[in-house]
C-alpha cells in the first residue's frame, strides 16, 4: 500500500501500525527541542513526573533564543534555568550567549536535524525541518517533558494534504510566496491536525532554504507538518552541516491524500499576509500607500543567508527611510559571519539598518523592535495576530525579504521592482 | 583675577557674575537633550508650563538610544511620544532607528557640542562633554523642560577640584583606569556639586576619546562637570566633527582650587571598580578567581572606536569562553560602520561575541544583557550599584575594554597580559 511522507516517516519510528490517518502510534522520536520561554516549564514538569535523566544527551536541545541577550531580569531567570538543568543532566546541545541562533536555523545548520527523523519542540514552528523532510512538530512543554525523559511520544497519524507546485517563479517571488498563498487558499485552520506534503515540478528547484520558509508556516495553516521530499539538493545541505548516512526519501506514488491543493506560480507576484492573520493575504501591487514604521528582516521563517542576500540586494546602494526602523537579526552566528563576510552586514549598516544579534526579537513581541500604538510594520516574520509584535493596536505585514526591504526604503509597502 | 575652566564658561554665557563659586548665575544654554526615557517627562513638563515652542530648533536634541529598537510596549510609547513632539516642534536633531546612537556618543560626533560650550542633558552622564572643554551636566526633567522653552537654567558657580596629571600610562591601562583611580581617591560623594578639572602634563597625551571616558564618569564621584582643557587635539576633533570656530581654552594660571588632587599614572595598574560603587576600586592584579558569566563592552563610557579597538585587539584570534555572554555594543552607527571597516566586528564576530546595535542596552539593566541573580558581569560602563544590570543578587564590575576582553576570554577578571 503507497503512504505519505508522513505515514512513512511515523512507520519508521515506531512499532505500532502508522499506515493510516487516525492511528494512534507511540514513536521514538530522533530530537527534543525547548528554548528560553518553553523550556523552564518543560523542566518543572520534567521534575514533577520525577524524571530523573534525559533519554540521551545527545538528543535533547536546549536553545535561549527568544529573549536573549537577555531582555530583562525574569528571561535572565528563565535562561539561568535552562543552563543549570543542562548543565545538571549533561546536555550536549545547550546553546546561549554568542553560539546561540534563532533555533530553527540554527538546528538544521548544526546538522541535529535531517532527512526522516522525528523531532518535537516546544515552540510551534519546529515544523521547519519539514523542510529537510524530517516529521518534526511542536507540541506543548508538559509532552516535551515527557519525551525528554522517554525518548519517545505519541502521535494520531495525520491525514495529508498534497501541495502540488508547478510553473516559474518571477523575480521577487519565492517560498514565503508560496506558503502564503497556501494559507490563503486554505486558511489558517485549513490544515488543522494534517500534514501538508509538497510536491510538483516546481519543488526540485527551490532551495533547501526556501524549502524551509514554506515548511516554517504550515503550522500558520494549521498543520501538524509540512514536509518536502528529500533530493539532492537535500542531501547536500545534509552533508555540508556534517551529517552522513542520509538518504533520498519520497511519498509513495499513489498515496492517498485528503485533498490536493494545486499552485501555479507562473505569474504570481509577492504576497504579503495582512493583519491580523496570515490568511488575509493579497498580491502587493493591490497595497497601495500603507506607510510603514519598521521592518523586520530575520526570524525562523527569512533570518537565513538566502534571505538576507535577497534583503541586500534591494538595499544596496540604497537609504531606509528617515526615521523608520528597519532591523535586521541573521537567525544565527554563522549566518551573521557569512553575512559579514559576503559583504552584507556593510550593505545594511550603509543603508541605515539596525543589525542586531541572532534573536527570535521582536517576531514574538520579545523585545528589539516592538511597536507603539497606531504603529505598522512589514516583516519577514510568521505570525501578525493582533499584539503579536507590540500594542493591540499596531499592525504587521508578512512579506518576502526583498519586499521588507524594498518598503523599508520607499517608507510603504511596495513591490521591489517599483523602487 | 584668575578663573577656572567653570568659572570661565559660565562667565562667557551669562550677564551675572560668575567669578566666584557659590554664586547663582542665570546662563545661556548652547545645547538641551533629553532621551527616550527622560524626554517623556520633560515633555509632559514643558507642556504643563504652558510652553508653546522650543527656544531653538537646532539647540534641542532628543536621541532615543536607551530601550532601542523598542524592547517593549511602554518604551515604544515612550519614543513615539518623543517623535511626535520632535515633529510637531520642529526639532532639528530628533535622533531614532537607524539614526540612532548613545547620545553623548552620538552628539560629540555630530558636532553639536564642543569647547566652551554650556549643555545640560536630562541624563546625569551629560558630564561627557567636559572632555571637549563644554560645561556639561545632567538636570532633572522638569529643569530640562524649562530650559528648552527658555534656552537659559541657572547654575551655583561650583568650586573646582583640579585632579593634576603626570606619569606615563603602561600599555592596557588608559582613561578609564584614570578616572576609576580619581573615584577610588575621593569617593562618590567627593566631588559633590564640584567641578573636576583635569590638567597636568599626562593631559595632553590623552586621547580626546580617553578624556571623554574620564569627564563621563565624574558624576560618579558626585561632580557637576568633569572639564578638560581644549587644546589642539581637542580642535583637531571637532573640525573632523563638521565644527568651526572653536579656539583653545584652558583654566587661568593661578586660579583658586578648593583641592588639588595629584595622580601619578606611573605603575598604574588596570583598575577596576568592584561591588556596589564606583569608588570600591582595587587593581586588577588584586582580584583572584572570580568568575564572570558576562562582559559588555559599550555604552557612553566606553563604546567608542578606539574602545572597540582596544577591546578587539585582546580578543583577536581568541575565542570568548564556552556560555559566557560578551556583548559588543558600538556606541553609534557610525562607530559601527568604522568597526566594519576596521575588520573589529569580524574579531568580535569570530571570538564569539554577540555584537547588538548601538543602544545604552544592559547599562542600566535596560536590555540587551541583564543578569540573573548570582550572575557577575565586567563592564566597560560606568555604575556598578547593586542591581544595576539586572538581579538585586547580581554583580558588576567596571574596567576599561581590555581588562572586560580579555576577562570574557578567561572567564574570570584578568589582567590582559595575563592571558
Amino acid at each position: 500500500m503507497p503512504h505519505t511522507l508522513a505515514e512513512k516517516i511515523l512507520q519508521a519510528h515506531t512499532a505500532d501500525d502508522a499506515s493510516e490517518p487516525g492511528r494512534i502510534v507511540r514513536c521514538r522520536v530522533d530530537l527534543v527541542l525547548a528554548n528560553d520561554i518553553t523550556a523552564p516549564l518543560a523542566i518543572k514538569s520534567f521534575r514533577a513526573m520525577g524524571a530523573r535523566e534525559v533519554f540521551d544527551r545527545d538528543r535533547v536541545a536546549l536553545v535561549c533564543d527568544h529573549f536573549t541577550p537577555n531582555k530583562d531580569i525574569e528571561s535572565a531567570e528563565q535562561v539561568r534555568t535552562v543552563r543549570e538543568f543542562a548543565q545538571e543532566k549533561g546536555v550536549t546541545h545547550y546553546y546561549e550567549g554568542g553560539d546561540v541562533g534563532v533555533e530553527h536555523a540554527l538546528l538544521p545548520e548544526l546538522g541535529l536535524v535531517g532527512p526522516g527523523d522525528v523531532v518535537i519542540g516546544a515552540d510551534s514552528h519546529t515544523c521547519t525541518y519539514g523542510g529537510l523532510g524530517a516529521f518534526a512538530t511542536g507540541m506543548g512543554s508538559t509532552d516535551i517533558a515527557a519525551a525528554m525523559a522517554l525518548g519517545e511520544t505519541w502521535f494520531k497519524v495525520p491525514p495529508t494534504i498534497r501541495v502540488e507546485m508547478s510553473g516559474t517563479l518571477a523575480p521577487f517571488v519565492g517560498g514565503k510566496d508560496l506558503i502564503l498563498t497556501v494559507i490563503g487558499r486554505i486558511g489558517v485552520s485549513g490544515a488543522l491536525y494534517k500534514a501538508l506534503e509538497f510536491g510538483g515540478p516546481l519543488t526540485s528547484e527551490l532551495s533547501v532554504e526556501a524549502r524551509m520558509t514554506m515548511a516554517n508556516m504550515a503550522i500558520e495553516a494549521g498543520g501538524k507538518v509540512g514536509l518536502f521530499p528529500v533530493d539532492a539538493k537535500t542531501l547536500a545541505f545534509c552533508r555540508a552541516a556534517g551529517r552522513t548516512g542520509d538518504t533520498v526519501l519520497d511519498a509513495d506514488s499513489g498515496a492517498a491524500y485528503e485533498r490536493v491543493l494545486r499552485i501555479d506560480a507562473t505569474g504570481m507576484e509577492p504576497q504579503v499576509a495582512c493583519p491580523h492573520l496570515p490568511e488575509n493575504v493579497r498580491p502587493v501591487s493591490e497595497l497601495k500607500a500603507l506607510r510603514v514604521d519598521q521592518a523586520v528582516i530575520g526570524s525562523c521563517t527569512n533570518g537565513r543567508i538566502s534571505d538576507l542576500r535577497e534583503a541586500a540586494a534591494v538595499l544596496k546602494g540604497r537609504k531606509v527611510k528617515k526615521n523608520l526602523r528597519c532591523v535586521v537579526l541573521p537567525a544565527t552566528p554563522n549566518i551573521w559571519r557569512q553575512a559579514l563576510r559576503e559583504g552584507l552586514i556593510e550593505t545594511f549598516m550603509e543603508a541605515g539598518c539596525i543589525v542586531g544579534p541572532a534573536t527570535c526579537g521582536p517576531c514574538l513581541g520579545g523585545h528589539m523592535g516592538i511597536l507603539a500604538k497606531g504603529e505598522r510594520a512589514v516583516a519577514t516574520t510568521n505570525r501578525n495576530f493582533k499584539g503579536r509584535m507590540g500594542s493591540l493596536e499596531s499592525e504587521v505585514y508578512l512579506s518576502n525579504p526583498s519586499v521588507a526591504a524594498a518598503s523599508a526604503v520607499a517608507g510603504e509597502i511596495i513591490h521591489p521592482a517599483a523602487l
